[in-house]
């Protein structure tokens, strides 16, 4: 922690701010300029969390020298996650982020019924999807939409797993929902609007199943890691973060893809990173260059809408392909997998995973 | 709901969208241009949420005529609501939101301990408070910060109501705590970071204690309504809304206070809008202009962090307010509520307001 | 300047970084942490400006300590500046900015014709106006809009100061121009899209002719200051800033008034701070909470849209008041002002200006 | 145009707001709802342009059909336009934009003496560029901070041209210098700062040098080609246009690209886009991976900052590739523009392109 102090300071005053600095178990060295005073704070900073230095006499500054999160930092592991998914609810296959691989997960926005979820299965499945994503429970911004299927959702996605073979993904909104979720699901996650939703983190935290954890709309880079490290801190290492676009100013597009958030979190964190192209573009047209840019980039994966007919889906039909396109933007997509150094992932066996 | 349709469409796109809307149980009504058609939908355009109108070949733009909140709408109810706080778990003294009368909250970020609560909440009576604050869970960035004394401290604010007289405002971040934190405060409060957890916002529809709803920190006018229309629809039709500062590139403060949010609010909503001027800014120094701006554009009360001793506050020393502080801030606010055409609420005997 | 230096860095690495600064001309001086180095530099900071300390091997972050501007600042000038307007071009009053009393400048948003300038002149200076605003080149985001009276607009301009007797206020576009305009207007303005516009800004600094300048779109309160001293380092030290709205995520209102940037101008300079509550709002019927709100949080005056007949106007018609809204708005204002502990400023006689 | 009415709209309002639109030439189709009209306004749209219809009486909004650019829509010219820079001044080769090829603009943020500026220019073309960029007139928020070498920068310019052969790019601050920089560069910057710098703009519609157009730091992406659409409706048709990043709350990169735009640009606009990776992400770090993702979502090319000893720049240090930086990025860049189905531009002999 730097603390700059204000021109007019008294002795008095510098004394006050290092005895609260020095009595939270840190070390204080003065840099004196002609105006103004630097307060070096040597030591662990988290112990001045809960000092409100910035309205002690005297300071004009306080800037944070050290990163606010530990365990999803960078100079907490050396090597990368890898987050593996399925393999303990009995899907065939495995999945895995944050590998050599890119990986891509794809399915419908909302569980409509079991027949639309088995299709959409197997064709994501045949066209190169190692996961299937789905919603059961929806958060909508109005109360009067359609609020997804709940459990009924669930034991559908359960029963394409078996069927289909792919390892399953679905949003979590309640705490109260968790244990029912963890028994059908084989990755949690949570929502933009949910990223700060605290006490839905620390419950994730003591779950045995990873999460997929996206940013919320106005989130930081900074903000975004603090919530995987409220998981992290409280049990389960095996987060897999998503960028789905931010809000900005500009309405030309549903939100803001930040593709720079990429490789500015593969700097900070060791943990996977993905990226949604539907809710970062908003429309179908969107999905396929914003795919290709986030590979680009660096990304670990995808997560993709489809929806065997999308002009009569439940909800999100605006942005979901069709399995046509869903087919054509994985044939585009392997250049540029291969131009980034990489393969793109296929269904692993869960033996062979092993 | 208004379609417009690509220049190069054919007939029987046309036909298809209309059919659509149809089929939803509303009337279309054509308006051939030049280059594109204008169809316009009559009826009841939530019958419409369903219909992926964007990705049905042909269209163009999709613009909604009808607002999507409807309890929350100045339509709704032309009278203003009034919302009361208090009188139903023993404080002596009802507040009210939304009448002539400018209301203020006020009290410490965080319940500490019960005599720092106590002292807290004679002061900020003394000088004109109707209601106290105090966190009792608090929503912190870090896993490893403070996170408030839970049950502990909504005993201790359970017990200052009964010896200052006070209503208690509170704020829940988990629907597992909904029941605990009615017995013991009389308003419930929706933090910024929870405005869209659609779970939480359900569960307080059932539950018969006035809600504080916070707008998100990137959340438009019409989010926060349609927040506050979860709610509602869910039974409870006693909402608060709070413009608190919404997240912008600017810096300087915290966060950008939306002033102009109560001006519209006011035109779009019958419910009542206060403004949180210490997390909006960030800073002592700006709680006092912030507060007066406030009410001058016509906000209906405050919600101010005030500590008895900022510097060795727990959470938000910086932004909290010692009592000389306070007092001089109600006493600098009494002409500009003057110059608004309304009164400082003074705290009212339960009988009295009976 | 402060740095710190990455985790790993090695001592030549060090030394180099203290080389680079020290050539430049200030000192150097180390706090050891456990992990990181603090290099604190003392000394004139602006003499680092051409050095890119960050891409040094070694360097994690760079922080300023100074404020990059110093004209501007409040530790140049402990006295507020008051910039007076008029008295040079024959205007029978004159305006002031930054003293005791609140100045409010009206107008149309262009000028029409000889006609409605003069009856708006008369208008807004029976209510209370104390400058004339009117645009004769205007910044028209479409190339086929109207775009000005051009040099006709300034002849009526100072026509009718001669005949009402207020001194004007014009938008300058084009560096061309300045002459021209300082013959036929008492204050020159830089609009929002020109406010980086810097060979504009540094002409102006050589100007007889205050200057009112409005915060860009997106400009940091910072940017705005340092526009600021673009104008005054030339050497036109009478510089009106203007608060009018900044582009946010939000589009229920045209922008978003950031009213917080009011007390936080007045605590950094010393320069004066008005608002414009036509251009932040966007609509008549936001003007006046607007206005009610800028003054309450310190502004020193405003600058209103002003239209004889708004639903005929060639520009801004949807957020010019019409006259007795004008004078409505100036009636409800005076309590605010009151309450602010200020006073309404009323046209001044030249002689007693002097 | 399509304007919604209030509910209580009466006939004498509904009837004048017809009026209005029908006075200026365009004819009106009314939808009767239950609670609101919908009136559609059939014609050239522009002509309404003038007319404040938000204020009517009776209006509760408006909303446009046709987008307001004319000269930049796809609409108007269905082939793509390439642009071709060079050949006029003698540089032996000519670069285009908006063909088949993907072409790389490379150089010094500010050419800083005439050795690092025929230095970088070998370098720059033997790694692959097809252009030089150099700054002569530098934009600098600090009027304290190095502003250029003016027309001595130019003069190195051309003559650098001369010795090594590529076609030059600088930007224009100044409508004052235009005839000046025609006369030594190859194509005309206009910096993001000045995108709404209207009276420059319109300038440059008369100029025989193609113009390149950077987007403004908040500007929409239709703000963007309103910008372009006054160049072009002055009589320039060559524009290419320049993504760079926007202004967004996310303080961990400079700026954020709105890698999306890319391919709202290429459907919105015949105009070829290329994107600046420099200043979008401010470090050298973020420049390669965000090259990949322009290039992968569509862009035309690339703008890139070079500098021989980037550590000894007098500008935009920390954001220069080293020489041998960008020599790797060009190597690596090569498999993404083929997975784009594109090519590499090479420099062409002018002889050979005419």
């Amino acid at each position: 922690m730097i603390i700059v102090t204000r021109p007019n300071i008294t002795d008095s005053e510098l004394d006050h701010i290092r005895e609260r600095v020095e009595a939270a178990g840190l070390r204080t060295h003065l840099s004196r300029g002609e105006v103004r005073t630097i307060i070096g704070c040597i030591g662990d900073e988290r112990l001045l969390e809960e000092v409100p230095l910035r309205s002690l006499p005297g300071v004009e500054s306080v800037t944070p020298v050290l990163k606010p999160y530990k365990l999803a930092s960078r100079e907490f592991s050396v090597d990368r996650t890898v987050v593996r998914v399925g393999g303990q609810l009995g899907a065939d296959v495995v999945a895995s982020f944050g590998d050599q691989a890119v990986s891509v997960i794809a399915g419908p926005c909302s569980v409509e019924n079991a027949a639309m979820t088995r299709d959409t299965a197997r064709i994501v499945r045949a066209s190169g999807a190692v996961a299937l994503r789905g919603g059961a429970f929806k958060p909508r911004t109005s109360p009067y939409s359609f609020q997804g299927l709940g459990r009924e959702g669930l034991e559908i996605l359960a029963d394409v797993r078996a069927e289909v073979g792919l390892p399953v993904v679905t949003e979590v909104l309640d705490v109260r929902h968790i244990d029912m979720i963890a028994e059908h699901a084989d990755m949690m996650q949570v929502g933009a609007r949910n990223m700060q939703n605290f006490a839905l983190l620390a419950e994730l935290g003591r779950v045995k199943r990873p999460v997929l954890l996206k940013r919320g709309l106005s989130a930081t880079v900074e903000e975004l890691l603090m919530a995987a490290e409220y998981v992290m801190a409280n049990g389960n290492r095996d987060v897999v973060l998503c960028e789905r676009g931010i809000r900005t100013y500009e309405r030309a597009t549903r939100n803001t893809l930040d593709v720079s958030a990429i490789p500015v979190l593969k700097r900070e964190t060791h943990l996977p990173v993905i990226v949604d192209p539907s809710h970062a573009g908003g429309t179908q047209d969107l999905v396929a260059p914003l795919s290709f840019a986030a590979i680009a980039a660096g990304a670990d994966g995808l997560i993709v809408e489809v929806h065997p007919d999308p002009a009569c889906a439940l909800s999100d039909g605006d942005q979901s392909l069709p399995p046509d396109a869903f087919a054509s933007l994985m044939a585009r997509l392997a250049p540029f997998v291969a131009a980034a150094g990489r393969t793109l992932a296929a269904p692993r066996a869960v033996a062979a995973a092993a």
